[in-house]
């Protein structure tokens, strides 16, 4: 197992990634790709896109980071994307609450700060870094926040996640796929989350990147037409008994582990994009989220998780959400977000729907009243809890009893029925996948001390170092305009005339790449068309020579075959 | 012209670019880009990158958008980066107070606060959005502002530009370079500017996207290698004289126009990516900064302008920028950012270097003595002005006379000399080239009352329509397969079997899809072997028939021609 300190010496040393703002001391949990870092995350996005633009069909945003507060409002950040926080009243240092109480109860995760304050009351717990006495227990909000345009008026936040922007524009969205669906989305980008102490490397990012799917469906139709195709696919998976197992993904629906095949089917996109990408299939697997880990709406989740130096770690979820992002929206925002489902042929129904009282609403809501009359014909019956209708009109939820409303039977011939879209989202944390792609291949021969990267083709930042074997008499000239063929034709290549040759291999093994070609005196001496250079394979360390017209066709042709 | 209110109305109809968050009443200055507006963009970002990091081999790096205040400290941003404001006394309003004087002053950019105030009361200017009273006028800094972190300790800023990820790596990417120049490095991604009144929709944005270059170069090398291959090539120059020529690359530097060869080689690179995306030449030229509207440290500075409905309207900026940026943050971090650049043979030289004298720093400024003397000798004689000289340690900015320092003259077997880099930095605004593109491609057939758009087929975000004559027969099942081998071979394209041909070719034309293939009874008739469908091209709507077998070649051979 790579050790995540010596991998990431290597990162900062090589030009994959670099802790942030190190000439001004640095800030934690932020960190900037550097010229291959960036390179490799672009590969891994294009992966991403093949799958899911190329191969699923889907199409993707790209929406704002700045968000204003209503957005975070209908989601729920506002009120509920906080850890809880503890200062030293001496030194002002700010702790994680549960951090501090780990080892001293089963889950510290579920504590609430009253209980909290109780144990490091009882447990005599001190800051840990001046041994002062620690302050009350709060809450602390994760987002970055900051205000639009002049003054305190408009307060914005960084987004926590890039699916919001695609939920808020899911109606232009909807009327781009002509109001038809399944209707799937693609966002990558900047996702941030203001946290209280980042620790783990790049597993922790206060800033980080995302890839994001969000599959709008028919909450009557959960199934997916490309299923068939992957159905005797095999999975590791961990359901919520906790046991391991390895099944095929049709029967992973069938005997009701994964909740039906849409879910299923992305389950398994999930693990073909992350094998494509180079994780080690061996260290990877999906667990069920459980009941008590879930959000309450959500009908199953899934986490991909991978086996790296920190243990088993999450890199993308997969849930369905049911209706409640859509739900959420369009209450907070008063827009139809329903499609509207036309049957074969109209049908007579008795429907049982909410009515708004709106003599009881004029006199006591004034000119609020048609709004909120609006707000509780949007509810259906089940909407109604223990009597009470809760309503959010212009930003304010209120509790209405049934002086303002009723239900009332109607009969209806109906064409269709209006549904809220359920969201089935495969979250991908692109930082988490970047570094376990480099921690799985990661390979140390410790007799010879060599570090090899054993990075796939399709996503290694360079595909080809090329080499004069001496950098003189018309190799160095030859090698250039090699190097300059692929590299002008975006095969990302590397030229280095300096040192030993093994030394050259070296540096490319240590960044993965795959292919090195050298060109010798014997390039030189068959002559410009029957000349040939030799390729040596990263892993075999096998060398062969073949023409140098046919170069670019022979990496070509095998990054094709690799991808 | 393209009216810019009927482009943005197709934008948004066509799911090009939305008005941010519009179910929560929208955000002046935020869009989003829809599915092909994202494919567009995209699509920029590709061409630039070929034009750089595969054309030039410069590397390309990917730095986080929050930034400690320090960045901003060095880059002179904290300082410098405002717009004047004044709020309306009795509604509140914010307005920009140049904005304000537009039509009472020639030139309302150079009037200072005071100036403005007194400008108000003399010309008796109110509110325009009440006629209530104007309050004082004051800097608004148009940074967003934030925090890291629990607590308000550490302000961070969003970055105004990409280019300081960049610098305050130089490090980094100096070793990654092997400690040599020139060192090309290129950074695409979001910037940030809290416009008080965001106008003219994409052309002034408060969250935009940028494709930065920042070329660090010997001062006394500013040459180019593949300079001649360019130099007689056309470019039409506005300098500061006002005078509109059109004169080679060449004779542009010869006759002291552009200030020199790698300004005017990287001039002439906007020019073959500005031209290569479908910006029309003859609505393209290159200003010239006049010297009050030049940044101080700034050696030259030319604006690519392209004329819009909006008027000339700059879209990317290419300045040398001298060494003004790695001497700040040399100067701010402490760090050395030298280049050492090695003599043939080692001189002898007498040399004039600043001192600190230690024994009255030492009494006087106690433990921060010996980084005041630090920052004394990185300083060079010329620093000296008036006879004080200005130095920053600990973000503390002091001025110190000579009691603290001498100028001395030394004897110094010197084997080469250390030289800060000078920067040529061409800086893209991607929104505004993306809106541009869109303005110049934009045809619009008033008999006809029928849009086109004119997209060069490299940047078009869908290539190919593929639509079955008959959504029966087996025409739809045929074109489905073709369409799915070409969309998951990357060739972006739609299926479309719904209404008319002719309206399908319509919706084709109008978001600037290049080729439409469509399946007729003739591709089935013909067989599986033998097959053939129609490609129509779409600006000169001709039709001809192609083998089925060949469609994906024959769309991949133009699409490489036109790239």
């Amino acid at each position: 197992m790579a050790d995540s300190s010596d991998l990431l010496s290597l990162c900062k040393r090589r030009g994959f990634v670099w802790p942030s703002y190190e000439i001004y001391g640095g800030v934690a949990g932020m960190f900037d790709y550097g010229p291959l870092g960036c390179v490799l995350k672009n590969n891994i996005v294009e992966t991403w896109r093949s799958i899911y633009r190329n191969g699923e069909g889907f199409i993707e945003i790209d929406s704002e980071t700045v968000n204003p507060v209503q957005v975070f409002k209908a989601s729920g950040h506002v009120d509920e994307f906080s850890d809880l926080i503890t200062y030293c009243k001496e030194c002002k240092e700010p702790f994680r609450a549960d951090h501090l109480a780990k080892g001293l109860h089963d889950n510290p995760d579920v504590l609430s700060p009253k209980q909290l304050e109780d144990l490091f009351a009882e447990k005599n717990v001190k800051c840990p870094e001046c041994g002062g006495e620690l302050g009350p227990v709060e809450e602390f909000n994760l987002m970055f926040k900051t205000n639009i345009g002049p003054g305190s008026a408009r307060v914005g936040f960084l987004r926590p996640e890039t699916a919001q922007g695609i939920f808020v524009n899911y109606l232009n969205l909807y009327r781009y796929n002509r109001e038809k669906l399944p209707l799937g989305v693609i966002q990558t980008g900047r996702g941030y989350r203001n946290e209280i102490a980042p620790r783990q490397g790049m597993i922790r990012m206060r800033e980080f990147n995302m890839m994001e799917v969000e599959l709008f469906v028919d909450p009557a139709d959960k199934d997916w037409v490309r299923f068939p195709n992957i159905e005797n696919e095999m999975m590791t998976l961990v359901p919520d008994d906790g046991k391991t197992i390895t099944i095929s993904v049709g029967d992973s629906v069938k005997k009701g582990i994964i909740a039906n095949r849409v879910l299923a089917y992305f389950v398994h996109a999930t693990q073909r994009l992350l094998l494509a990408l180079g994780i080690d299939r061996e260290k990877l697997r999906f667990r069920q989220h459980l009941s008590d880990e879930m959000a309450h709406y959500a009908a199953d989740c899934w986490d991909a998780e991978v086996l790296l130096s920190y243990g088993w770690t999450e890199i993308t979820g997969i849930a369905d959400r049911g209706c409640w992002d859509l739900s959420r929206h369009a209450e907070f925002s008063g827009s139809d977000m329903t499609h509207f489902k036309r049957f074969d042929e109209p049908k007579e129904v008795d429907m049982d729907v909410v009515k708004a009282k709106h003599k009881a609403l004029g006199p006591k809501f004034k000119g609020s009243a048609k709004d909120i009359a609006a707000a509780i014909e949007s509810k259906c019956p089940q909407d109604i809890k223990d009597g009470v209708l809760t309503i959010t009109v212009n930003n304010e939820t209120m509790t209405l009893n049934d002086e303002f409303f009723e239900i009332v039977r109607i009969k209806d011939k109906i064409s269709g029925e209006r549904v809220i879209p359920h969201v089935i989202e495969p979250s991908y944390g692109l930082d988490r996948i970047f570094y376990s792609i480099l921690e799985h291949a990661y390979s140390y021969d410790e007799k010879e001390d060599y570090v090899t990267l054993r990075l796939r083709p399709n996503v290694a930042p360079i595909k080809v170092g090329v080499f004069p074997l001496m950098d003189k008499d018309g190799l160095d000239v030859l090698a250039s305009s090699l190097y300059e063929d692929l590299h002008r034709n975006g095969i990302g290549s590397y030229y280095d005339a300096s040192g030993a040759i093994g030394r050259r291999y070296a540096r490319m093994d240590e960044v993965g790449t795959p292919w090195c070609i050298t060109v010798d005196y014997q390039s030189i001496e068959e002559g410009p068309d029957k000349g040939t250079v030799t390729i040596r394979e990263r892993d075999t360390k096998e060398q062969k020579r073949i023409k140098i017209k046919d170069v670019r066709k022979t990496i070509e042709d095998m990054l094709s075959v690799n991808i």
